[in-house]
């Protein structure tokens, strides 16, 4: 049974102890009651990892090129944990896709950690407890932290935000790229990789993201590149190692590394603070009371946002 | 002056004045000191539209099939009224994709109103104003109200579950049908429309559709159907309003309408809390006194954890 202690979890979190991680996280992605004292403890080990967020897509190649990264780094003796995030609903469950099949050959290797979130309840808190994951294994000791993620959504951006640098995968097909600067992923990405750039379309593609590069603020002192890959035949990959290393000296030597976390951490405690409200009301407010409330809301002429306020006025 | 008065602006609210209707929405949605007024008066007028949420993936023919759809309900003469939900970013824009102008030929139609909302600050607030949208043109008189929305995120969800039928647009192409379906769009859908369904793979996504339909509660008494449509050439439009018929009457004939509408009422009051909440605590907490702390954190000893309770019991 002390094995299961979180203290004793604490004292052992070293990259090859996965099992300790795994329990670490289970025990904060289940909102466990020791679960924050836990983050706390763990925080002030955390800042050594190098953060890289993955996003794009569905379908663009994220997890093949995040593979292809994998064993890079692993070839320098690097440990890498990638932090794989899946809006997956519970009906579907994740078993679905298999993305995470394609991970066999890296899941094997001891200096590789790999942790798969799914939808538990809402998207916001998915968010949080993925940068929660990413503490607990740069906690553990791990060098390098891989975000994949689906960027589609509000809460998918807010996970590839919380990385040191996002890198947004696209791939020439129809629509596609447009559709995903639509989504939000221009403003987040340090770089773009076009990947399955031998595919028809790819030419288009270049330009259409060049010309939509072009509208950025020309202020800025990093200028977002466009990188060509092929990833399932390995053709690209270093040269996104690479500029994922050019932007990390860039963001150190310009003083930029320490702003960037600094502004993530301040999104994380207001996420924080945003989770633990809507939990306060709803604790207080015995479930059954709002239906009972809707059920008369149009006989006492009442209204959505005077419910609201009533409520809001009860709890504060 | 007076015009611009929003008692007038709700006297004068029928199908016919579009300015009225585009006026209140706009107070709306910049959210100033008097729209919880107007939503308040509106809301005893509401309820008399039929709600339809058309979701699913970027390119799968949405904005077509809603087209399509309004045309055969004018020539029954109903009113309509198109709510075009796009998470776009403020950064792009959005006028790049231009959805828009293949409505054109709706858009002079004097019995269709027709409103794109985009991100303004967080998609939760985007769900809650495409709602309050929706509520100002029922209360118009308006007929028919059909959410377009990309179904990809939370909160696009959220807007497609706001309506009384939710019909979910895939398309034959590779993985989009079951990347769909991760997205939790499977929960949702009262019906299925395989657009494009000329294309090759479409008995393909046609079986894997239909495979994942089983896996779903088998004491629903409510079985969603697939329908072949090609929009573009206005085949199988009419199969599509027959489905959305059907679906209103086993809703009403099972008393299930009003038991849906409360259960959309419920989580719209919860997002409204929600919203409140979160305003309250970030007027009431000076700007830059997070930053200050978060600049602190790590000679504090403190954690983004621990930052967060602090800051809520200044508040509560």
């Amino acid at each position: 049974m002390s094995s299961l202690n979180p203290d004793n979890l604490l004292a052992r979190l070293t990259p090859k102890n996965k099992s300790a991680i795994s329990r670490l996280i289970s025990i904060v992605e289940s909102e466990r009651t020791n679960s924050t004292d836990i983050m706390n403890e763990l925080f002030p080990k955390t800042g050594n990892a190098m953060r890289i967020g993955i996003t794009g897509p569905p379908g663009a190649g994220k997890s093949t090129i995040t593979n292809q990264l994998t064993k890079l780094y692993r070839q320098e003796k690097y440990t890498v944990a990638v932090i794989a995030v899946d809006p997956t609903s519970p009906f579907t469950g994740g078993a679905l896709l298999g993305d995470r099949v394609r991970m066999s050959d890296i899941g094997t290797d001891e200096g590789v950690f790999i942790r798969s979130m799914a939808t538990r309840g809402s998207l916001g808190g998915l968010a949080r407890k993925s940068v929660d994951t990413a503490d607990i294994v740069d906690a553990a000791g791990y060098d390098i932290i891989i975000f994949e993620t689906v960027g589609v959504g509000q809460s998918e951006l807010d996970i590839a935000q919380a990385a040191d640098t996002t890198v947004v995968v696209l791939v020439p097909e129809s629509g596609d790229s447009v559709q995903a600067m639509k989504a939000g992923l221009m403003e987040i990405a340090d770089f773009f990789v076009l990947n399955k750039s031998d595919r028809p379309g790819a030419d288009n593609a270049m330009n259409s993201i060049t010309s939509i590069l072009q509208l950025k603020n020309v202020e800025d002192t990093w200028k977002p590149e466009i990188i060509k890959s092929i990833a399932t035949e390995n053709f690209g990959i270093e040269l996104i190692k690479n500029e994922i290393e050019k932007h990390r000296q860039f963001l150190i030597n310009d003083g930029k590394l320490t702003e960037r976390r600094n502004r993530n951490l301040e999104r994380r405690v207001k996420a924080i603070i945003s989770d633990r409200l809507n939990e306060k009301v709803w604790n207080s407010w015995r479930s059954g009371e709002l239906s009972r409330k809707i059920l008369s809301l149009n006989e006492t002429g009442s209204s959505p946002y005077k419910l609201a306020e009533e409520i809001l006025k009860k709890i504060l």
